[in-house]
């Protein structure tokens, strides 16, 4: 049984969310439910990028992630794409069987029992901006399969709009710690982007919410895209 | 009994380490046992500046913080400063009873046993470039001191010789998380801040440690330094 793959690639630091700074090997799954306006990640998401995802067995895919991080077991992220349109269980349980952590995020419209198993499920649902619409009885089966498992919510803002949904998301799982972060617009990985741009849309963001009392939410950025920009593999 | 007190002020995000992203009220205590060469918050160290710190009352500490946090009860950043070589139990105490949570940051050089009241005890030792020397029987005691909290250890790394020490600090305490942050040579808070070289210190960072196959430290970066410069009061 195989799963797709866009991209594994690391260590590096985890950019963003609940694990920021934290060193990891990403493993990107091909292939999306969803069809974000502001899709950062097209190159595993759009079906016209398919013949670059690589069918790999468990085995392979651990046995390039070992190899990137010279057999040292680390956090492994699974991002995609939305990964849990696929099973990812087995790769999981190998990891896991040789000392490797694994994170996974995804928007929350597919549930699968390997969440269980993870250090920790970054469920980051679209605000209106993406395009999208929410499933949340799917949502609230991602939350029941993780069982015991961390869990966390994280949302992307690109405006006001999103962050009136955010509150309402907020509303409707207080139990899950919140994580917001500035939509990043520049994602043409051709284009530089700009240190200072990423620095105003966080002002923005922790002025329109911890500014005006909305004090429960963790503001982070996107080191990644403030280190290296919008460049993969990084 | 009073503490000294350089300033109070947020809510604001914490900008670094463990807690970074998360909404805080800081309070900067008056008053260090160190003169860290490169020093960013002179104005709670240097006793020239002692005039402007004010003796507070414990209840008038967290009315203070009260009337900053709009009554909310959030997380709380004691930082100095040296915060440990004055008694901050007493803060702690009141604020808990009303339900804030205290997170504490010192270069461990005293121990407290109000440390154990904290939600978070950073202990941020000092590199060779700082020209300090750390006393580790007093950062033993500290550790002991925090008992069943969390502790963390923070290192702002200059250069390579602080980034050897701050190996060799890992492998005294290698099971306390090491959280590593560039140091910011851009101190005068007068003169802006480049968000670009606040990048190229991250981007040196992580090449220099999770790059050469060091897996285990958080890297990260000062977020209010890219978001308002070395402004105070943010």
């Amino acid at each position: 049984m195989t799963v797709r793959i866009a991209e594994i690639f690391g260590p590096t630091i985890q950019g963003e969310g609940a694990l920021i700074g934290q060193p990891t090997v990403f493993i990107r799954a091909g292939g999306c439910d969803y069809r974000c306006s502001w899709c950062d990640s097209l190159h595993a998401v759009d079906s016209r990028f398919r013949h670059e995802w690589l069918p790999m067995q468990p085995d392979q895919v651990m046995a390039k992630v070992a190899e990137l991080s010279g057999g040292q077991p680390l956090m492994v992220s699974i991002s995609g794409g939305n990964p849990a349109i696929q099973d990812f269980g087995p790769v999981i349980a190998l990891g896991r069987a040789k000392g490797y952590s694994f994170a996974c995020e995804t928007q929350g419209s597919v549930a699968r029992d390997w969440f269980a198993d993870l250090a920790l499920l970054v469920l980051s649902p679209k605000p209106p901006s993406s395009g999208q619409v929410t499933d949340w009885d799917a949502f609230d089966a991602c939350i029941a399969a993780a069982g015991a498992a961390r869990v966390v919510m994280k949302i992307v803002i690109f405006d006001q709009r999103d962050l009136d949904w955010a509150r309402d998301a907020q509303s409707r799982y207080p139990g899950l710690p919140l994580y917001l972060q500035p939509g990043n617009p520049e994602v043409d990985p051709t284009l530089p982007v700009s240190p200072q741009a990423l620095a105003d849309r966080m002002l923005w963001l922790v002025n329109e919410t911890v500014g005006k009392g909305w004090l429960t939410p963790h503001i982070l950025p996107q080191l990644h895209v403030l280190i290296w920009g919008n460049r993969r593999g990084v």
